[in-house]
């Protein structure tokens, strides 16, 4: 096979376009970049569609160091990177302990938000207006694997989807600077809730935070006004589950 | 008053000097950017030695746009910046609960911690080597204030000031994937405690390691296999003040 030495190649052109939210849903494709992670994300079952190497590769499309990088997000690709299907979770339960972001915007905050909640022990995450695409490069990354275990979905308005699960009985915990203390919170008598954080700049919209069982705040015992939002999350989603293995 | 428009003038130039580790230990200070940030600053008991300001402002250095870019080590400066001398902690104490980075490579990690540990209510905080300066720009703005806050030091090496808090009856918390389920451990009766974070890439070192009594690891319930080093020292540092205040 021959070596692909164009940035204009339409198989490049089309990886390359994968780099936006606009390419990932014209395609239904996201790229995952790295040995490591393309071996997690096969075996969380994820199905990959095409494979690009800097070496000549079984499988896998070979091209010049120049055509990696046009293609990768980091400065320094790591010689190897794929195409995968975006898996359809509209129909899959995401289960009963969930956490929703409402406008968090930086896609480190929500790779990280994803990776705790997989580490905490979650079901699930819905993801509101606002939100850094999950399936960008940054996410993905920060999230390190967890983006391709944890179930999530974007949902619109968020706020329909919180009254809908208020409804079926899970708690709406919502942390907001205007809560009370999170550790007081009322304990669902079911276990099903779901953990609701807003903004870095504005916390959760007045739309969301009506929609809450109870608005949470955790204490700040120094001069500190508030907490990083993937910090905070961390915090919470390890004590609720604390208290469940209890 | 004249304003400043070349980038050579020799305040500048020792106020652009603030960026590297190099000219801050060379002056003793170091650099705030934006009105907030100052107020907090001086509220703290910090000593301002010189700011500059796009606009004339009394007690303030006029300068243009471009000089203020050349000082700031952000993109979009907020027009107002200041050098601050960097305090001498060395012989004020600590307290009786820190947290100690050991190899926290990452200036967002770093100030993270920071701000988390000020909220939790710890009462300072021990850097070793290899970690990112604290005075650092990125560090104090993922601070957020808590850098003005918390008292820190810098120690070399890190090991022999565990060793001596740990005979001063410190209990020692070593954050490591070969860790004990770290709800488990063994509780100080005098409330000291020193909980040690690793660096990102490699955790803590040997070294450090051997001055633990008690080495910790959260769950991980699901799949994924570490936390974020600012989420972990953050779900820790709250935990430990949860029980402290029961």
């Amino acid at each position: 096979m021959d070596r692909i030495t164009s940035v204009k190649n339409p198989t490049v052109q089309r990886l390359r376009s994968l780099k936006d939210r606009k390419g990932r849903v014209e395609t239904g494709l996201f790229l995952v970049e790295g040995v490591v992670m393309i071996e997690e994300a096969k075996k969380c079952g994820l199905v990959m569609r095409e494979m690009l190497s800097e070496e000549p590769k079984d499988g896998a499309i070979w091209v010049t160091r120049e055509v990696m990088q046009a293609v990768c997000d980091t400065k320094s690709p790591q010689g190897v990177c794929a195409a995968f299907e975006m898996p359809d979770r509209s129909r899959a339960p995401l289960g009963d302990r969930l956490v929703a972001l409402d406008g968090v915007q930086d896609p480190g905050n929500v790779g990280t938000i994803l990776r705790t909640a997989d580490a905490a022990g979650l079901t699930g995450a819905l993801l509101g207006d606002g939100c850094a695409d999950a399936y960008s490069p940054k996410v993905m990354r920060s999230a390190m694997g967890s983006g391709f275990r944890l179930p999530f979905i974007a949902v619109s308005p968020l706020s329909e989807t919180l009254r809908t699960l208020k409804e079926a009985g899970y708690a709406i915990y919502v942390s907001s600077l205007q809560g009370e203390d999170f550790y007081s919170r009322r304990r669902p008598e079911n276990g099903k809730f779901v953990l609701v954080i807003g903004s870095e700049a504005h916390g959760v919209s007045e739309e969301v935070a009506s929609t809450a069982t109870d608005l949470v705040k955790l204490p700040m015992r120094g001069g500190a006004e508030s907490l990083n939002a993937a910090v905070a999350a961390g915090i919470m989603m390890y004590e609720i589950m604390r208290e469940t293995a209890e």
